[in-house]
């Protein structure tokens, strides 16, 4: 099973900790990201280029595959040597040329859902990349925006089984995103695998309250020992159960 | 762990039948409306009265209490001898002096939540009635209104851990009413046990074709038979998982 | 065309002033909550039958009907002799054996849109009262509940000449509960008249910043006025442009 | 005041007829889209650059400006010289590196909130086109993502004066994907206009039955002739309500 753990960005040179502690604790792929989306031009947006080096090192160290967004065909090209997987994030899950973009590339994609998009459109986005050659999706289930106030996202977890029903791709889960709140994300991640989720995306953070970015959902090391924990027991428990 | 299962509505002598196979199958409650909220006065509406001795033979074979709905103060006093725990719908969440007349009564209280209720505001609702002396409120997610069609409602299973941080009251999960699908009852009924549920309420039909009300969500006999040994192998796991 | 105006409760003498006031700028009704619903018991609910003597010196002085809200069976026998025209809230909306209650009433209803209720689920809860004999339902548009965090609600402007399309019930529209912000209770209540509303709800205080309820929707005399004068330029305009 | 009118896309020669009578009917500016962002791969999606011969000659007969939607660096290259003004889809408006990518243009920007977007994100992601030098930008309200399904989007009008009370770009709205139903648009638009919008954009088809996409919200000529027959009126009648 997937476990893609690590900060919401890279942020310096704490990614190569945080990158060996996850490893340690269980992560089987890294993320870090290098262009962060922001809602404002304002706000800190990733070390960009800058943070090439440092996702290397950390894969280099750690041996784990790497986990990296990308908005456009042009920081497809520039992370194209140190992605070992793709994400299109939830602002850039309607981009039907983006979509293209990555159903032409030879490397794994992680689709997010977006905050507005429904389970048929999520579907039928993924249809955009495996139409032009690339099979290999994996959708993520990252919470829809609602009128809920008290959870950053709504996490459908409905989405899971249904993607199942719907669709032949697998589907993994964010509770990080999906709740914004690092007290949800370990009941919402056992709910996603018992919802059949193939696998997790977890924010882990080695200072969370000093983190650029997400820091409210991001785990500490200690936090993100203690999902690991549940999450190994909760899968052997789901071979069990569903057998 | 309280189960409750049962028709949508009470029918006719079938529900006999229900109550028997539901309580074999593992079944702690019952359920089967009587008067039953409908959008239209054009849609048939339960059998009133007429179903009360239903009910209560129900009760006497089973020996199981009985959950039931009453949306105002007459049929409060209607269905008192036959009710064990009242239930308020999802249509009557917010109306407070409705509330506060299950603050007055010497029985337990499911209480759901309305389609557009945030999560602060269920917490508030429980407060009507145990501000009138009833404390035991026992709260009910099943899914809030969104713009996703797929699913009846948007089961928000992030609700759930979120109501054991803010108050002290149980949740169970309506995984019937929460995707509106026979085949996600399961996976959600399992992913709300995972994020911490107290108990369940599903709906179970011996001809679910041919029920009156809520067919499409409805489980056969086998589908809930499967239901209750993954849920109950889930809950053995729970145990084991958060030790 | 029908101009509903006043306060959002009787809070107390002022309710004599405002109902004077909002008379002598054109309000063709009166309104001001004697039973208000709250999500919180711990929140004040206006004065209940103390505010009775007040709204009827009201009525006496200005001559105006009187447009009041009550939740249940108890409250609609309480304020049958005050009231003129009887409201139903949003949160009362989805309550079938209430809207049958109003139906077997000889006043006409004020039915407000519930915050989670499709145009057609809208259209089908008159219904209700219909269908037992009352046929003087006037439908309210007051804004849904989204994800939208600026506005207090979403004003659905669409439902209005929707609502005209699908049955030959009169809409009129609450700005004030659909922006929840003074500023956007003008814009919106001309708004709502071009896309045909057949009247206006609009909250008018003495003292916005001192209310009890609703002070921050709530429009001054000035405010008002300057609100009127619009309106009926407007209403003016809509004949000769739908000429 | 701008009234944008036209297909949703170029399809044929009759884009050249259509682009005559809308002007004669008193369209300000052209829309026809060349490359369309659709939900699968599976559906039309334009005639990409066959259709730009056709813009360019309804540009020469009608002298109109017209608004074309890029999705990336690389259609903006293709459609810079027949676009007077670019429009960003609702799909692409959360996409940062887009908008900086219009913020570096010289033609103004049209920029589509987005399905999930608050109202202060939309303000926010036009500052990543201000920032990057061009201040021509000009928003468009086209309706939010909601639980309703009797439209296609719920028109939220109360956007139109928060943004005037937010920044100072100006505002216009597209009643048309608004509303999603032909019989909508006309009161839609009329709203719009007396909630302060700068103007609109309205899709219109010579045979909207045979249109390839959106016929159901595509007003016929004699449809938009309405129209325009009283959103002149409405203008005239606002300059004297609001004086």
């Amino acid at each position: 099973m997937m476990i893609i753990a690590g900060p919401c960005a890279i942020e310096g040179d704490n990614f190569i900790t945080i990158a060996k502690v996850v490893k340690e604790l269980g992560a089987t792929h890294l993320r870090g990201g290098i262009f962060k989306p922001r809602s404002s031009p304002f706000r800190w947006s990733g070390l960009h280029e800058a943070a090439i080096p440092l996702a290397r090192e950390a894969k280099r160290i750690t041996g784990l595959p790497y986990v990296v967004e990308a908005m456009n065909a042009k920081q497809i090209e520039l992370l194209y040597d140190v992605a070992d997987y793709f994400q299109v994030g939830a602002r850039n899950q309607q981009d039907s040329e983006l979509l293209r973009e990555f159903g032409r590339q030879d490397k794994p994609v992680i689709l997010k859902r977006g905050m507005a998009t429904t389970i048929e459109e999520f579907v039928m986005a993924a249809d955009f990349i495996t139409t032009e050659g690339n099979k290999n999706v994996i959708l993520c289930e990252r919470g829809i925006r609602t009128f809920e106030p008290y959870t950053r996202n709504t996490f459908d977890v409905s989405c899971i089984p249904a993607i199942h029903d719907l669709c032949d791709l697998q589907i993994i889960a964010d509770p990080s995103h999906g709740t914004g709140r690092v007290e949800l994300v370990t009941p919402v991640a056992l709910a996603a695998l018992a919802a059949g989720a193939d696998g997790l995306m977890i924010e882990v953070h080695d200072d969370p309250p000093k983190a650029m970015t997400d820091g409210q959902q991001s785990l500490t090391f200690a936090e993100f020992d203690q999902l690991m924990r549940k999450v190994n027991k909760m899968q052997e428990a789901l071979e069990w159960i569903t057998d």
